[in-house]
């Protein structure tokens, strides 16, 4: 087994507290949210109803960051221990702390649960977090949204904040479709000369007059940076029209 | 009225494409994911049901990106008129255009938007976009996920997708606090002076040999960054301390 490396182990440091929350439903759609980006400390305080067959059901693979959940009586028993607490909230309200998007705050929680927890806090589904519970935290993160409908479902909340964690922990490697190899230069100067030879036999070009034709095709091909293969199919194409243009001339 | 201003504009000209959708829940959450961001072109092809209840209970207050949904019979109809289409796909296949993190497609996406439509298109729920689906697109973008369980909702995908274009078209503003001014040098000068008479007095600090006391409390309030309404609660504090201690000189 290899180590965890730090980025990881800073996605292990990170709480995710639910404050309140009204529908278990989106507990469940918030465990799934946090384990697609690879949190797994989920903190409940006071839900309204938990355990619950609906958070089950929207947590699909995510069962066991519900099974591991844990259940706090206040917001100050969930922070316990916690180095750094940053709230969310999308509403502008009298704040003590600093105000930041949800991007720089993640990189200040990825920076700081290297060492030890750090927790990002949710409020209540219908108004968010209260004053009192905001004043807990040193930072509030904010999603930029449309000023006119700025309501982002709590689990969408969850999703956007640990996808940014994840971003700011390095972790923002990608699939990789199969690559294939890019023409050389010599491969591509022959297709020019042999695409200059079979215009030229189908009479659309006239060697004497040649006009801008070369050039717009060495535009065209040139700004699709042709790859091995395509030239390739390319020549094919010419040779199967040179076929018919000496047909045509023997005939 | 004022002009819409060109961010706004990309953002008017994005079209979300769900393609087979199963649940209908889905597609409201998702059109609430969108009109959170300020997206508003939904284009359902072949949805399994809709319009459904169930749609219109999840959109909450994006109803109207649900009522100006359009219906297409086939991906093709969905894409006609766009100058970019972007396949949304969490798995690794084989794929003729370019693999790109969601961060970087909203950047060309947000770039193309300006002049025309553009389509950002998510499979069905299960599966994803077929690969003759994705095949139509000319770039494939992808959310970084937990290569464990990289299965994000449907909703929470169009989410972060719609955050993304929201953050690339420039409409990164959050609300600030009240802010609250600075300490000058000679304010923060003055409580260091007032700070250093009242430790004397009070016989905690010796100024004959006064060791590391005074550049830690330096270091400290340094770090702190104070403010002046901070500077004046500090010198009420040692303004009552040095009360005490002359009433105690004069018993």
């Amino acid at each position: 087994m290899n180590p965890d490396p730090p980025s990881a182990l800073a996605l292990a440091h990170i709480r995710v507290v639910l404050v309140r929350t009204t529908h278990p439903g989106n507990i469940g759609a918030a465990a799934r949210a946090m384990w697609t980006m690879g949190l797994r400390q989920l903190i409940l305080v006071m839900p309204e109803r938990f355990p619950d067959p609906d958070a089950t059901a929207l947590a699909t693979g995510a069962t066991e960051v519900l099974a591991r959940a844990r259940i706090a009586s206040s917001l100050h028993e969930a922070l316990a221990g916690c180095a750094l607490a940053v709230g969310l909230s999308a509403r502008p309200r009298a704040f003590a702390g600093r105000v930041l998007p949800i991007r720089e705050a993640a990189q200040e929680i990825v920076g700081c649960a290297t060492e030890g927890d750090v927790a990002l806090v949710f409020g209540t589904e219908m108004s968010g977090l209260s004053n009192t519970e905001l004043a807990q935290c040193a930072i509030a993160a904010t999603i930029p949204a449309n000023p006119e409908y700025p309501s982002l479902n709590l689990a969408a909340a969850v999703q956007v904040a640990a996808y940014e964690l994840r971003i700011a922990a390095g972790e923002h490697r990608v699939w990789t479709a199969p690559q294939f190899r890019q023409a050389t230069f010599d491969e591509i100067e022959a297709l020019y000369a042999h695409a200059s030879r079979t215009l030229t036999a189908l009479r659309f070009l006239n060697p004497a007059q040649p006009k801008r034709l070369l050039p717009r095709l060495r535009r065209l091909f040139g700004r699709a940076k042709l790859e091995r293969e395509e030239v390739n199919i390319l020549r094919g194409i010419l040779a199967r029209v040179d076929q018919f243009v000496e047909r045509d001339r023997d005939r």
